[in-house]
C-alpha cells in the first residue's frame, strides 16, 4: 500500500484525477474527517483522499486504477453503519458514493424505481410516496442512510416481517468490480430464472465483492393507515404463540416488536414515562398494522385482541385511538437511542435467535450477564417477529469487560444457531466472532469469492473476512 | 468422459458402489428410461448409470468420484422440469435425490421446517398442514417434484404475489460441492446479514454449481379460506390499474391471473365451458385472496370490487359463493395442461415481461405471431401479478417454424427488458437464448463462478451456460 506523498508527481492520484477530475478528488484530510460520521465503537481515522465520483462508470475506473496500483480503497454510503466497516484504515482511499445521487426512473406503473446508490433513504421514500407508492424499508438512520448502504449491508429495520429485508426489495443491480467491469444486472421483473442470480453476490456483502452502483427496487402500494396496540404478556411463550395467531389473523401485521420487562422498565424510567398498564408483566409486545381500510384494520386488530385476552396470552392491552396515542405507545421502544446514550460505554447487539431457542437464550444469557457483571444494565428487546433480537449491556468500564460480554454473547448466539448479525453487518467489529454464525466451509468459499472478484484485495479489506 | 463398458474391472463403477452399495447404483437402462420421466421438447436419452444416495455424505462422495474421473453427472429431483435440465446426456450418469426423502423435523414454534431435498412438495405441504402450519409454493407438479429441485430452479406458481417465489421461502440450504465438501448453510433465522449469502449462489442456479441435499424453509400460518373472483376487464391497461389497487387494499391477495380473450375462448371451446358473462372482454382477471377470517375476507373482496365496477375498471365481476364456484372460476385458467396437449408441437413460453411494456409486448408479439402463423393459436395469460407471462403457440409443424416461434418471442423479452424465463429455468432447450436477459458480463461472471466451483466441469455440464 503506497502513501501518497506528493501530489503532482505520484501516478496513482494523478490516475485518479485523469478520471474523476480535480473537483472528484480531495486530500484535505478535515473534509474526510467530517465525513466520518459517528459511531463509538472501532477506530476512527482519516482517509488520505475521498474521491467523489458522478457516474458509476467513473466508479468502475476508480476501481481499477486502486486495483492496478495495489491501493486499498474503502467504499463510503451514508456512513451510518454500525460495525466499522465504511471506516477508512491507515493509507486507504474513501470512494464516497454521496455524489451519485440521482433518482432516474420512477416506473408508475410497474411499480419499480431506479435509483443510484448514493440516493438517500428518506429522499427515496418521499419521491415515490408523492407518486402514491411506498418504499418499505425504514430504520432510523433514514435521513442519512443511501439505498446503495442499504443493499451492501442488506438492511432490515421494524417492518421485516410484512416487507422482508432491502435483499427482498431489490430487482436489479448494477456493481462496479475490481477488474473496472461495470458489472450491469439491471432486471426489473419480479421473476427472473435464468442462471445464477449474481445480485444476491453483492447484497449484504458490505461492499468487499464490488460496489453498487445503481438500483432497481421494488414499491408497494401507500398504506395510509397505521392501527397500533401495546399488550402485557404472561410470558414469551405466549409472545411465540401471539406471534403465530397474529401472522395468521392479521395480513397486514406490519411490526411486532418485543420488549423484556427490564427494557421496559429503564424506557420509563429515562423519559419518565408512565407504566402502560396497572400490573407490570414480564414481556411486552407492540403491534402495528399498516393498511388502507381504517375501520377494517380497527375491527380485525380489536377482535384479534379480544379473542387473545379471553384466551389469556395477552395479560392486558391498549388500542391507540390516534396517532398522538401510537407515537406514546412507541415511545417506549423509541427510547433506544436514549440508552445508548445512557449505557456508555455499552455493548449493544444485533443478533438473530431461532425463535424456538429465544426464551431459553434470553434468560441464561441475562442470567450469565448478571452473574459476572452485577452492576450493569443488561436490556432485551428487538424485532422479534423474526428472530431479530437486541441486547444492550452497560455501563461497562474497561474494552476488557466489553469484550468479555461480546464473547459471553456470541458464543450463545452460536451455541443457538443463530446469527451474530441479523441486520447490521460484520463489518471490522464482528470479524473475529464470524466462526459463530458461518461454516469453516462457508468463511472458505466466502474467501475464495472474494479472491475471484478481487484478487488484488483492495476493496474494503479486512472486513467481515 | 469414459464409457462404461465392463463392470466388474471399471474403477470409477468400483468406486461409486464402494460408497453407495451395490443397491445404490443401477445399471439398467430399462429402469433410467422409466425414471426418465416425460417431457416433450427436448431430446430424450437414457443414462448409463443411476445413483441413489441416502444420506447428504453419498451425495458430496458421489460427485467427489465424478470430479476425480472426470465422469459427468446430471442431477435429478422429480423430473417435472419444463426445461430438460434433468434429462441425461450421452454417457452421463444420474444422481436421484429421490431417497434422501426424510422430513427431519417441522418447528412448531419458529415455523421452519428442516428437510431432505427429494422431499415431494405434495408430502411437505401435507405434513406440515398437519400441524397447522402452510407451505405456500404450489404448482401442477406438486404430487411428483421435489423441493431440492424447487430450489434449483426458484419455482414459482400461483402466489408467488402473495408469498414470493422458492427463494423467499429457504432460510438455509446443504449443498454437495464437486470437490466432495458438504456446506453447510442451515440457517434457521430470517435475518442473517453474516458476510455473502452463499445460499443464494444455489438457488435457481439450476443444479450447475453443486446438488442441494437439505434445506430449512420458512413456513406460514395455515390460510383457512379462499375468496375468489372473476373478472372481465375493458382493457390491460385497468388491468395494471386493478393489479396496483387490489394490492393496497386487499392485504391477503395470493393471485392475480391474467387471461386475454384469444386464451379465455380456447378455454371455453376446449372444455365446453359456458361464458363468464354476457358480453366478451378483452381481458380477464382472476383474483384470490387467502386469509382465516371467512366474513372479513369476502366483505373486503366485495367492497372492493363494488368500487372498481362504479370506477369503470372493471366491467363485470363474479365472486365465488362456494367451493364449487371457486373450481369452476378456476377451471378457466386450469385449461392450460389441455390445451398445451390439444396444441401439440407448440412453443410455449414462461417469461417475465415489465408490467408497463406487458400490453405493447403482447399485441406487438400476437400481431407478428399471427401474421407469420396464421394457421395457428397463440394464446397469453400468466401470473400477471408479478409479471409472468405464458404464451402457448402451436400447433406447429416442423422444429424449424417452433424455432422462427422461439426466436421471434425471445428477441422481444430481451428488447422489453424482460426475462427469457419466468419460473422454468433455462436447462439445455433455452441456452441458445440466454443472452436476451443477461448481459455479456453477466454470463461471462456465471463461468468464472462455475470454473471456481466445478472445475471439472463434470455437474451438470451443458446446463443454463
Amino acid at each position: 500500500m503506497s502513501a501518497i506523498r506528493n501530489q503532482s508527481v505520484d501516478p496513482f492520484f494523478s490516475a485518479l484525477t485523469e478520471i474523476l477530475g480535480d473537483a472528484g478528488v480531495v486530500r484535505d484530510p478535515s473534509i474526510a474527517s467530517n465525513h466520518a460520521g459517528d459511531w463509538s465503537e472501532a477506530t476512527r481515522s482519516t482517509p488520505c483522499i475521498v474521491v467523489f465520483p458522478r457516474t458509476p462508470q467513473q466508479v468502475a475506473a476508480t476501481l481499477e486504477i486502486c486495483a492496478r496500483f495495489r491501493h486499498q480503497v474503502v467504499v463510503q454510503g451514508g456512513l451510518t453503519g454500525l460495525a466499522g466497516g465504511a471506516t477508512p484504515r491507515d493509507g486507504e482511499i474513501a470512494l464516497s458514493l454521496s455524489r451519485l445521487n440521482a433518482i432516474e426512473d420512477i416506473d408508475n406503473v410497474g411499480g419499480t424505481a431506479t435509483v443510484q446508490a448514493g440516493v438517500v433513504l428518506e429522499e427515496l421514500q418521499r419521491r415515490v410516496e408523492e407518486k402514491d407508492w411506498y418504499f418499505p424499508l425504514d430504520l432510523g438512520a433514514r435521513g442519512s442512510c443511501q439505498v446503495g448502504g442499504n443493499a451492501a449491508v442488506n438492511a432490515g429495520g421494524n417492518r421485516v416481517i410484512r416487507f422482508g429485508t432491502m435483499r427482498d426489495m431489490v430487482l436489479g443491480l448494477e456493481v462496479a468490480l475490481p477488474d473496472g467491469r461495470l458489472l450491469s444486472m439491471m432486471n426489473r421483473v419480479t421473476k427472473n430464472t435464468t442462471g445464477v442470480d449474481l445480485k444476491h453476490l453483492f447484497i449484504g456483502s458490505e461492499g468487499t465483492l464490488g460496489v453498487i452502483t445503481r438500483l432497481v427496487v421494488k414499491l408497494s402500494p401507500k398504506p395510509t393507515y397505521a392501527c397500533t396496540a401495546l399488550c402485557a404478556l404472561p410470558s414469551f411463550d405466549a409472545a411465540t404463540r401471539l406471534i403465530r395467531e397474529g401472522r395468521a389473523r392479521l395480513p397486514s401485521l406490519s411490526a411486532f416488536e418485543v420488549m423484556w420487562e427490564d427494557f421496559m422498565v429503564a424506557a420509563q424510567e429515562i423519559h419518565a414515562l408512565r407504566p402502560p398498564f396497572a400490573a407490570s408483566a414480564p414481556v411486552y409486545v407492540l403491534i402495528e398494522t399498516l393498511g388502507t381500510d381504517e375501520a377494517n384494520e380497527r375491527a380485525l386488530l380489536e377482535n384479534f385482541l379480544a379473542d387473545v385476552l379471553e384466551s389469556g396470552l395477552v395479560a392486558d392491552a391498549v388500542v391507540a385511538q390516534s396517532m398522538d396515542d401510537a407515537q406514546r405507545l412507541w415511545a417506549y421502544r423509541e427510547t433506544v437511542a436514549e440508552l445508548l446514550s445512557h449505557l456508555k460505554p455499552h455493548a449493544a447487539f444485533d443478533v438473530g435467535v431461532p425463535m424456538a431457542a429465544m426464551d431459553r437464550f434470553v434468560s441464561s444469557t441475562r442470567d450469565a450477564l448478571a452473574q459476572q457483571f452485577p452492576n450493569q444494565r443488561h436490556l432485551f428487546f428487538g424485532h422479534i417477529g423474526d428472530g431479530n433480537l437486541h441486547v444492550l449491556s452497560g455501563p461497562h468500564e474497561t474494552s476488557d469487560d466489553l469484550h468479555r460480554v461480546e464473547d459471553l454473547v456470541y458464543r450463545a448466539v452460536g451455541k443457538a444457531g443463530g446469527s451474530i448479525s441479523a441486520e447490521h453487518g460484520i463489518g471490522v467489529i464482528k470479524r473475529d466472532f464470524l466462526h459463530q454464525s458461518r461454516s469453516a466451509d462457508e468463511i472458505a468459499l466466502m474467501r475464495e469469492v472474494k479472491n475471484l472478484l478481487d484478487p488484488a484485495g483492495v476493496l474494503n479489506a479486512g472486513r467481515i473476512l
